[in-house]
């Protein structure tokens, strides 16, 4: 019998769990009020509404966005390697440019990477117990792009060294 | 008679009045509990206490140390700034590097540039109402680098185009 793959389950099954073990583990994910507000084969949207993640310009927060958008990448990365054990996912480099100031709804988009980049990647993994993947995400309202992310991620296995 | 400048005051007074100041308008830095630990000549330290910024690996959250250092840069200026009327500051670019897990205390200290570099701002920023600063901080513990924070600030006196 095949063992039961929780990457099988329907992508708003693996989404709430995701969103629930962010809650879990991450407090400021719950003061942020951080919700998965899309997942599927092309990436994973986070949303956070304005009001916890204010700034003194009445507009978001850098610090809330910058966080949205990290968590956007690693989420990504959580769900894809959901179902290997002992694995560890962290960011090690991170770059952002704020474009315009976003005045409701904070969203963070991070895009699936190209299939060869991902096949790459969990090659790497598998071989050595640890490698690392550039990811990006996008911050967008009204259809206009406010900030730009990307951030290098390292993914390792427990008892390999960590990056 | 001089008028009173806000800059004469004590640095702890001043202090206060950013840590009142970002309390009021940004909730997260309530929720990060986020502490002005010290303020002189030299530069701006920040810090906040693992708990409420914890992430799954039990070390400090990614995005609240950005958030951390952010607004130690951001606040920095604010201080430069206190005297200056309708004045914004905001921060349009940011790149991070984690070097190291922080498993305490999170503190984000910002260097004072140069006196010529702060000089040049200033002098940019009254000739034409708007003015950019690159600004560093240092995220460490026990002595060791965890993590390295430039940001590029814009200033810009109401009324000009913002950035």
């Amino acid at each position: 019998m095949q063992p039961r793959l929780k990457t099988g389950d329907a992508p708003e099954v693996r989404a709430g769990r995701l969103e629930d073990y962010m809650r879990r583990t991450i407090p400021l994910v719950t003061q942020m009020q951080v919700r998965v507000a899309a997942y599927d084969a092309a990436g994973l949207t986070l949303s956070a509404p304005l009001a916890p993640n204010i700034n003194h310009e009445r507009t978001a927060f850098g610090g809330s966005l910058a966080s949205l958008a990290t968590l956007a990448c690693w989420g990504w990365l959580w769900l894809l390697l959901e179902d290997e054990p002992g694995m560890h996912m962290v960011v090690n480099e991170a770059h952002m440019r704020y474009l315009r100031p976003v005045t409701g709804l904070l969203t963070a988009r991070c895009a699936a990477p190209a299939a060869a980049g991902q096949g790459k990647f969990l090659e790497v993994l598998a071989r050595r117990g640890k490698a690392r993947l550039e990811l990006t995400a996008e911050i967008a309202e009204h259809g206009a792009l406010c900030a730009e992310y990307t951030g290098s991620f390292v993914a390792y296995r427990e008892g390999s060294n960590p990056p």
